[in-house]
């Protein structure tokens, strides 16, 4: 019998989110309240703690509801290691390999990562985003036909290849990550701040796209000698820095050799808005045409999709 | 006439090295001692008591010696602010250019910086270097004949051409400065440590020599999913980083619209023994042959270039 509510939770490094979902008749799942606790890196009393904690007016209220987990979580350094998966691989083949588990009598599922090969004999991963792509892909039957590219921004870029509704392969550029080393730690900006200068953005996009070859590494430093010269003020800095890095990172998707933009059948991005909006933007200036899809939308169609996925008359029955 | 002993400071941002330089007949320095002090940014109470605390033993026994300075105590965060300028020029204009001034009955000279524009409208900028550059323009008449590329690695690595004995332009790469950034901040490196492993740094420095546009941005997680799956221990982990990067910074030298390396007559590296290595043997992959110079040495002979250069019937007079 279906139970009314699921617990979904995306817990990353930094951030657990726990959503209390209710179960439509069509077995999609729908939000109902979230509750935060910490990320993987900063739980100090274990994971059986924190999360249930976290998740105690709920269960004082339904009971030993089932819980579905996603992210870091999942990795090395989180509760229950789950593989990576290898690319090509379809939704249903990632839901049949959650890793479940019981704890205090509630019925548990975690989803696994991804990984792929590429041709210069490196594997990339994801743990977490495979939600989202999945989530894309259920949101729409047309996402499920032919071939799509998705981006996701944030710390880490994945740039997803998915053909007839599954994951082909991806790429994952450090762009967030990078920003961020350089807005804190580098000689590149005196004073960080969060004012989007929209013009100093374009520039920097602008200098990327279009450069030689390698030429971040020699680029980049004319964030500094732009300030020296009074080109660009301490405040557009960090502007001009993410559109040089956003630029990298989209000018290396445009030369990616597992790819051709010209035969993708839409190019989609997942994201925040103020991201989202950042590569759309730069894609654009390539005549790059995109859709964007917000993130706590696509996460529950994934949750749904993997609750969809999971053996119909044993879902989330434990393996003992 | 000329004073026997001249004092030769070398300021930058982390340390200050004076030498005790005796001046022989044909002009040229020696080295006779070494004293060390706080650099730039760490100077809490005053440049003049900074430099005068270092020096006392050397005044105490020759008094009023003259004093060249040259790095980033001529920067807006330094002692007196020095000009950036304008390339191509001389070593001549370079050394009538020196910011002259008198303190405590000591005539000092502070070498200023050098700046140039690239063809995509952004400047480049160097402080320090330049006197590396003229000391190794004045170590052989060779090199003031003919066009030469010179590549000093360091934090910011600098590839200067020299064409008849001016310098005509130059780039700076952030190559160093992302290095530490990555080893010591990033999710790429769990346990930085510096012993060197040649079979991963070749690895590295082969991935980004031989890559598709802009892929470092790509590229550089590897690092991390290579030692997820094994492929590179964490002790090789900061080996394999390290061609990485300087594999992108020689690929974008090599890719440069500023200069053709068929058209050199000499490539020449000017750094640590450890970093001028590692330069030179990326550099070698591409069939490109180097020549070697100690810093120590250079250094040296720019000091003596800017001092036989300064005026010379008015040798650091102090313009009043």
């Amino acid at each position: 019998m279906t139970p009314q509510y699921v617990i979904a939770v995306d817990w990353g490094t930094s951030h657990l989110r726990a959503y209390l979902c209710k179960v439509n008749e069509d077995l999609t799942l729908s939000y109902q309240e979230c509750l935060t606790a910490r990320g993987v890196s900063k739980v100090s009393h274990g994971f059986e703690q924190e999360l249930f904690d976290c998740i105690e007016p709920w269960v004082e209220q339904f009971g030993n509801l089932s819980i579905l987990m996603s992210g870091q979580i999942g990795s090395s350094i989180g509760w229950k290691e789950t593989t990576y998966l290898a690319c090509p691989i379809s939704p249903k083949a990632v839901a049949a390999s959650c890793l479940r588990f019981n704890c205090r009598e509630h019925q548990l599922a975690i989803v696994p990562g991804l990984h792929c090969s590429h041709e210069n004999n490196y594997r990339d991963v994801m743990r977490g985003e495979e939600l989202q792509v999945l989530g894309w892909l259920a949101q729409n039957p047309k996402h499920t036909l032919g071939r799509h590219l998705v981006c996701l921004p944030g710390t880490h870029t994945k740039w997803v290849l998915v053909e007839d509704g599954q994951v082909v392969l991806f790429k994952t550029a450090m762009t967030g990550e990078l920003y961020d080393l350089l807005i804190h730690h580098s000689v590149l900006i005196q004073h960080p701040n969060d004012e989007f200068n929209q013009q100093a953005f374009n520039d920097g996009a602008k200098y990327t796209l279009a450069s030689e070859l390698g030429s971040l590494i020699h680029g980049i430093f004319s964030v500094r000698s732009k300030q020296l010269f009074n080109e660009l003020s301490t405040e557009q800095a960090p502007s001009y820095l993410s559109g040089m890095l956003i630029g990298s990172d989209v000018r290396a998707a445009l030369n990616a050799t597992e790819w051709q933009f010209t035969q993708l059948d839409s190019v989609n991005i997942i994201g925040s808005n103020t991201l989202s909006k950042r590569f759309s933007e730069v894609l654009s200036m390539q005549d790059i045409s995109t859709q964007l899809y917000a993130v706590a939308d696509v996460t529950l169609a994934g949750f749904s999709s993997i609750y969809q996925d999971l053996n119909i008359t044993q879902r989330l029955k434990i393996k003992k």
